[in-house]
C-alpha cells in the first residue's frame, strides 16, 4: 500500500498529502505580545512547563503559503498548493530546554489540516486574509512605511485582525517562534466510553531549511473576539511586544519524538 | 486538559468536537455496483482480505447529515452541525468475518474531517451535493417516482455523478455498508526519512443506535470522472447492482480495537 | 442571441439564469418585529413612502431553497439549484397601496444574485444556515415544540441570528412580507463622474402560484450585530411581534413596472 | 439615498460597492490563440460586428487583484479587497473602430460580480486560480524561466487550465485585450412572458491610469472542458499565438454610452 498518510492505494495517487519534504513559499506577518502566564499554563499538557522567561509571551501569526513537493507539480494547479493560515504561538519548557508551541490554528485547505495532525498542530478550519504586498498599484510595498492588515475567521466569525505598518528593518521577525515545536501527537482511544488516549507522544520539528528576505518591525494592533466554540480571545492582550513582516522559503522534513507517553 | 481530540484547553470549549456520543439525522442515497474484485484487493492492507462472498460489491453513499452532540446544543448554530459527504465502502474479510470499509470520502466541513480521523475515514474536503426532498414545490417526495441527483466534487473537478429514480420500497437499503466498519486508525512516524507508522491499529465501529423511515429501491445510473490526485474511478462500474434511498436517525458511540498493529 | 440575462452566445447554454416561470421549494424561518419607523423612512427612495399601519414593521426572513426551471433539470445536479438566504423586508406605500420591500439580503449562489438584481433584490454573498427538519434522530420535526437555528454571516462576520421554537399552528406565516414586493431597479450611469443612474424604474412582483403546509408560530430571539459594510444592525429590535414557520412551493414569473422613473 | 449601486441607506455605508474610482494592484496571466472566428461571431450581438484583422484571435486571462477605493481601506481588511477572476476576450468593431469585449467572465467574490454589472461583464462565480510569484522557496519568481499554472471552475467542474513558462522579456502583453471594451449594459423587461430587455446600451470603457512591470512572453499550454452550464469550450484552440506574464497597477474610472439601444 502507497500513500503518506490517507487514504492508501496501490500507487499512492490518492493519497491527500505527499511525504515529506514539504517546501514553501510564504509571506508572514507575526504579532508578539504578553498576556497573564496562568492564561499560557492552562494551555500546556504534562510534561510541558511554562518557559522560565517571559512566560506569558504570545505571537499571533498570519501566513501566505504556497507549498509542494521537491518536484513542485502542486505549484502549477494551484489549488493543491495555495493556503492561507492564522496561528496562536506560545513557548513551553521540557526537560529544560524552551519549545515553541501552537496553541490554536486555522487553515483553508485539507491538505494543511491533515499536515497539521502529522506535525502535532490542532487545525480547524477558518477564512484566512492577509494584505499581499505588490509592486504597482495601491497595494504596499515591501518596505518601511507599508500597511499591512490581517483577518481570521472561523464558523461564520470573526477571531482576530490586526493592522501592521512597517517602521524599520529588524535583526529577528520576533523570538516566540523561533524555538523547535513541541507537539503532542495524540489519538483517542475508539473504546465506547474511554476518556484516555490510545496513543500521544511528545515531539519536535522544525525547519530542514530557511531562507527570507528582510525582517522589517513595525507598529501593530491586535483585536481578539469571542466566539462561542474557540477561547483564544481568553490570551488577552496586556502588552504588545511589536510586530514583524517576513517573506520566506521554508522546508520541512520531519521532526523527532522528544517522549512517548502513551502506551 | 479539556477537549476530546484537539485543541485541547483548561474547559474544553474550544475543541473541534465533542466527546461521542455523535447523534445525526440525515438522508442516504446509496449507488451499488460490482467492480473487479482486485481493484478493491488493492485497496485492503493487511491484515485485511477480500470479502469470501461478492468481493467486488461496491457501494457509493451520499449523505446530508445535521449532526450534534446529545445536549443539540450545534443544531441550533448550524453552520456548527450541517455538512454533506459522499464515500465509498466495499467489503472485506479479517479473521473471518466480513466488515464494510470505507476506501474514499470527502466532506465539507472542518469537524467532520477530524471525526473521521478519530473513526479511520480517509477524509477529504469536497463540494457534496443530493437533491433535497420537500413536501411541495418542485423537489420531490420521499416516494415512489422520485427522482434524486447527487454529485461531488474535489480540488475544482467533479468525480462522480448519480441519478436515481425510486421505482419501490425496499427491505433493505443495500448490503455493502451493513457491516460494522474496519478501519485503520494510523499515525505516520515524525522521524525524518521515516516510512513507517508509530501507530497503527485496526478497528470495528458502528451505530449505537438506528431509526429509519422506509428504503426506497430504485433505477440508478452512476458516472466516474478521472483527477489528478484521485484514484476513485479505478472502481469502473462493471454492473449497477441497485440504487436506494433511505432518511435515517443514527447515534454513534465508539467502537472497539479488532488489532494492534503497531507498536 | 440567446440567454436571459447574460452571458448571451447562440445557443443560450451558458446563461446564468433561464427565462422564468422559476420553481422554488424551500422552508422559510421568519422572525417579525418594530423598529423606529425612522430607521424604515431612511430606507424608502421616492417615490416610495412609509406604509400607513405599523410603518416600523420588519420581517428577518431565512430561506433554504431548491429551486429551477420548468423541466427541473437543475433539481438532478443540485449544485445549480440549491441555496440559501436570509433577507430583511420593510412595508412601504406606493400610491396609497401598501407593498412589501426587500432592503438587505444575503445569499450563497451566483445564480441567486443574478435573480436578485432581476427583481429589484440587494444580493450579496453571505453564510447562510438553518436548522433543517428531519423525520429520524435529533433533528426537529415540523411540529409543535420544534426548535429552530437560524444565522447570517457576511465578509467574516456573523450579522444576524434567532432561535425558534414552536408553539402553535397559525393562521399566517407574518403579515410584512405579505404583500407584492415594491423594488427599484437600477443601472448607474457610466459616465465618468456622474452621481445618476442611467435606468431606473420601480416594479412590482409576487408569486405567481403558491401552495404550503400549515403555518406555525411560536416563540423567538432575534440578535443583530454591528459590522463595518453593514447596516441592519441600525434596524433595532424594539419589540419582537412573532416567530414563524413554514414549507412552502412557489413559481414566480415576472412582474410588472409601476413606476419608469429614468429616462 | 447614498450608496453607488445597492443596497441604498441613508449612509451608503452598506452598498457592497463604492463609486469610482477603483483601484487595483495585480497579476496577469494571459494566454492568446486563434480560434473559427464564427464562434466569435455568434458571441457578438448587434450592432456590433467582427473586427476586420484577426477576427478569431480571443484571450484567457487571469488575474489575481486586490482592489480598494482611493482611501484604500479595503485593503486592511482584505476579505473586503482581494479576489480572482479568469475571463475570456474578444475583438469587435463598431462603426468602423476595433474594441476588446469580454465574452465569458468567472470572479470569486460579490463586490466583483456587481461591478461587473456595472461595467458590464457578464460574471459568474468560479474557483480561479494562478502560482503566485514569490522571491524565495519554491514559487516562481518573476522572470525569465518561471513556470506558472493557471485553472478555473465553476459549478464544481474544471473549465479551462494554463501552464506558462516564460522565455524572454516581451513589448507587449498580448494584443487581444489592448482595446477600449465595447460591453452591452441589459436588464430584462420585468414584465410576464417579455422577451425583450427594458434597458440596453453599449459602452466603452478602459483604464484611467496604468503602470506595470516588464511584460514576459512563454510558452503556453491551454486546455478547455466541456461544462452543462458553459460554452467556453466552443471556442477550441486552434493556434495558440503566445503566453503573457505581467504585474500592474490600473485605475478605473468610468466610460463612456456608445449607443443607448433600448429604449
Amino acid at each position: 500500500m502507497n500513500g503518506f498518510f490517507y487514504p492508501r492505494t496501490a500507487t499512492g495517487q490518492a493519497a491527500l498529502i505527499p511525504p515529506p519534504p514539504w517546501h514553501y513559499s510564504g509571506d508572514l506577518l507575526t504579532v508578539e505580545y504578553r498576556t497573564d502566564p496562568e492564561r499560557v499554563r492552562e494551555l500546556l499538557p504534562a510534561p510541558l512547563e511554562l518557559a522560565p522567561e517571559d512566560p506569558g509571551a504570545v505571537a499571533f501569526i498570519w501566513a501566505d503559503w504556497q507549498s509542494c513537493r521537491a518536484s513542485k507539480e502542486e505549484l502549477l494547479d494551484p489549488v493543491l498548493s495555495q493556503y492561507k493560515e492564522a496561528f496562536v504561538v506560545v513557548r513551553c519548557a521540557f526537560q529544560g530546554v524552551t519549545y515553541s508551541r501552537c496553541v490554536y490554528i486555522w487553515v483553508d485547505k485539507d491538505f494543511a489540516i491533515l499536515r497539521g495532525m502529522h506535525q502535532g498542530y490542532p487545525k480547524k478550519l477558518g477564512s484566512i486574509h492577509q494584505t499581499r504586498p505588490h509592486p504597482y498599484g495601491p497595494a504596499p510595498r515591501v518596505a518601511v512605511g507599508a500597511t499591512f492588515g490581517a483577518t481570521v475567521a472561523a464558523a461564520d466569525r470573526r477571531l482576530a485582525e490586526a493592522v501592521l505598518t512597517l517602521t524599520h528593518e529588524s535583526e529577528t521577525n520576533g523570538f516566540v517562534n523561533s524555538h523547535p515545536m513541541a507537539h503532542h501527537r495524540v489519538y483517542p482511544s475508539i473504546e465506547r466510553g474511554a476518556q484516555t488516549d490510545a496513543y500521544s507522544e511528545l515531539i519536535s520539528s522544525g525547519s530542514a531549511s530557511f531562507e527570507a528576505g528582510p525582517a522589517f518591525a513595525g507598529d501593530v494592533e491586535l483585536r481578539l473576539f469571542e466566539a462561542p466554540t474557540e477561547e483564544v480571545a481568553r490570551l488577552e492582550v496586556e502588552e504588545i511586544i511589536g510586530g514583524y513582516y517576513r517573506q520566506v522559503g521554508v522546508v520541512w522534513d520531519g521532526g523527532s519524538t522528544l517522549a512517548k507517553l502513551i502506551p
